[in-house]
């Protein structure tokens, strides 16, 4: 495997040919090189037929991995076919542990017990459920088992003896955990640190004590946030007394990074699920029908408040000219600001600003951006349209409206995170369209007081 | 540092307290035990003198580290005032090669040269010369040349000793590189497998040769997408022959990951610059206003529109009142084509689908889309609103601009990405405001032919 592998469609075409000529030597070659990332990748363009065949040629640990690459969905449909004993034997056993009580999760509860049943380690079981019991978006959930700690009073020889014992079942060792008696977490020795000293050195002397450690119910966010700031490639975590239980590793937090922005990310472009592009054309459909649906609400309540002042556009039909760019500027307003909170509280940047300061800071924002577009669209409409109450009623409405569009926008995600929900939903369909119909309340409104005293 | 440090406001007033008592001892054992990272976020909230107070009390190392965990604005006003060789002596010189050429990078080219030749070890200064070549967006931009490699013909006693040489220079290790005498990359051993087998073994028998690495030439997010794919920490890059040249380290990819996405989240959401709740007034009204003068001028554009159809609103000021809702649903259901498409992209999603496959399926999407909600519509108008005509337009004219924004949105991304072109352009403002314009022209232009035929 030189570089990294690309899957073409020569390679594909070649592939179902030798899996429909069920030659599985030809077959096996193909696969065999392969890093499971890459079979996995290979699986979503077979049927299922076509992955089953590919499926059984692969050895033990190679075939655990590739189903750990799969789609969650997947992976599901496949194990649920299979029965306890071979779940656990052939793809449990030979996970680690924070990846095996992952896909435990997603199975059946009766299954679950089932294939826990199965387990022959009863330790690697034990270790198992614990893990099992955290919330999947604590550190508790993406932290795994296995690791390898020494004792803070031994030697560098009784310590390389030990982590000989204990680096069979741990595929990445980054640093080595020094722990007390009580099994509470001292610190860390690199592996870089014991090649360069004497093998008679003793721990106590040569380990860090400048160890970053998280508690099991910390949210996975916040470790990501921490792992990004210290650039750490593993993070030790720890019970209440200090007592060291597991470790996140660097992968296992991209994965974090990535799904967070790519939430926040579906959120703002009114996406309900997480749909692909190669994605069926139904899923496709309806990830798209909730943010529609609420802007078509929203549309018709527009056209509602707009229906009111009939009789004022038929007046003066110049009136309908600048809704759509009331409405546009509110929108853009609102989900610009919404989007810096957003983003602000995702990467913990408020620092010790009070509310009364991110108050006063949005008000100002807002006040200057209002400000010089209002100024700007007077200016075009003084000079290019007739009619001064028009001119002065759309000056004075962008204003307003995108006063308060801006200062809602920021304040909605302040006030979700205040109660624990999600701010990324102020950027979603339900604010926006909310913002859209209140600006068009608002040109009407003054509107119809400007035309009143101008007119 | 037991977990992490929390900056306080009363850490905080405590500091700036010993600092203008200039109390040194104060001020340095309240940082000095601190991680850089941390150094560098207390330094946002201190004025310059205050900063520049603490940074003099730092030691060397520690210096050169919290100067690296500055923002770049910051950190180039702060070196700018710094002669050659103190910017070269007490920071350059104790940087990874990656970090100090990137810092380099930053600086003038006047200052660059002053501080290359105030190097004093010949080799580290050709390192960082020849790093700073690479493009920053390339995988010969993210790597460093500190690793450890080891020649495939040695035994693992030699090998040790050559590790311990180069260790001292490498901060962390991950995998030892293996090499033949012509310094081409063969593979890997980890440092578990060093300790697992015999003193005695020969680095040929226990090294993996399959090894992913990467050319120089890479783009950043190619690089992240292959580390993230096949979860790896540390990556080896190599040149035309095969010759290992540096290796990237996953905490500069994790950087890349959110660079990425934060980019693709200011350009959906309209800001123009990498801001932060905590920049002040006028950076944070500055980076709206690029969307806003866009905005404005589609605004204006779409009242121009209008204006030529006001006669036909003045007969029927009904029309004036699903001009929103058209804009509104044909801008969200651009932003959604768009959004799936610039996502699948950036996630190399689309596997083998041809472009001819692309199509039908956004186009099927589309279709299914605007059939449901030109439904919708037409049954709430057909029994709320008054006007046969106005139901049909209406129903006609969402089908349309659904259909169209759908498959635009969908396809500027495209053709942007075909042509080596960001294709996130096409989820800002240009592209949306387009789309809003579009649309009301294609609703005032259906509304005359229905009117016309109908009335």
């Amino acid at each position: 495997m030189a570089a990294n592998f690309e899957l073409t469609r020569e390679y594909l075409d070649q592939l179902k040919d030798a899996i429909s000529n069920e030659d599985s030597v030809v077959t096996h070659e193909m696969v065999d090189d392969l890093h499971p990332a890459d079979i996995a990748e290979i699986y979503d363009e077979l049927n299922i037929d076509e992955a089953k065949f590919v499926h059984l040629l692969l050895e033990g640990e190679k075939s655990a991995d590739v189903l750990m690459e799969l789609e969650e969905d997947v992976r599901e449909r496949f194990l649920e076919a299979l029965p306890g004993d071979v779940i656990a034997h052939k793809f449990i056993e030979k996970l680690d542990s924070d990846d095996a009580a992952d896909v435990l999760n997603e199975l059946s509860e009766e299954k679950k017990s089932e294939v826990l049943k199965s387990i022959d380690d009863t330790e690697q079981a034990g270790d198992i459920v614990d893990l099992m019991s955290y919330d999947e978006d604590s550190a508790g959930g993406l932290m795994a088992k296995e690791l390898i700690q020494v004792n803070v009073n031994w030697d560098l020889v009784t310590c390389m003896r030990e982590m000989r014992k204990q680096a069979a079942e741990v595929d990445e060792i980054y640093y080595v955990y020094v722990v007390d008696d009580d099994g509470i977490l001292q610190g860390t020795v690199s592996l870089k640190r014991m090649l360069l000293v004497r093998p008679n050195a003793k721990i106590k002397n040569i380990y860090n004590n400048k160890v970053i450690s998280v508690p099991t119910d910390m949210p996975s966010n916040d470790v990501a946030l921490i792992m990004e700031k210290y650039d750490l490639v593993a993070l030790p975590v720890v019970d209440l007394l200090g007592r060291l239980l597991g470790r996140i590793t660097i992968d296992d937090v991209v994965d974090v990074i990535k799904e967070e922005a790519e939430k926040d990310y579906q959120m703002i472009s009114g996406i309900s699920e997480d749909v692909e592009p190669s994605d069926n054309v139904l899923l496709l459909t309806r990830a798209r029908i909730p943010w529609l649906l609420i802007g078509l609400a929203g549309g018709i309540l527009g056209a509602q408040v707009i229906s009111r002042f009939e009789g004022q556009i038929s007046e003066y039909p110049q009136m309908a000219m600048f809704i759509p760019l009331i409405a546009a500027m509110g929108g853009n307003v609102g989900v610009q600001s919404s989007s810096i909170v957003v983003q602000g509280l995702a990467n913990k940047s408020f620092s010790l600003d009070s509310t009364w300061q991110k108050l006063t800071k949005e008000v100002s924002v807002a006040f200057l951006n209002a400000a010089i577009f209002s100024i700007l669209i007077f200016g075009y409409n003084y000079f290019f349209t007739t009619g001064f109450a028009l001119t002065v009623m759309v000056s004075i409405s962008l204003f307003t409206v995108m006063m308060f569009a801006s200062v809602f926008g920021a304040f909605i995600p302040m006030i979700l995170n205040r109660f624990k929900a999600d701010p990324a939903v102020a950027t979603g369909p339900f604010i926006t369209t909310m913002n859209d119909v209140l600006g068009i309340v608002i040109y009407m409104a003054i509107g119809r007081i400007i035309f009143n005293a101008l007119m």
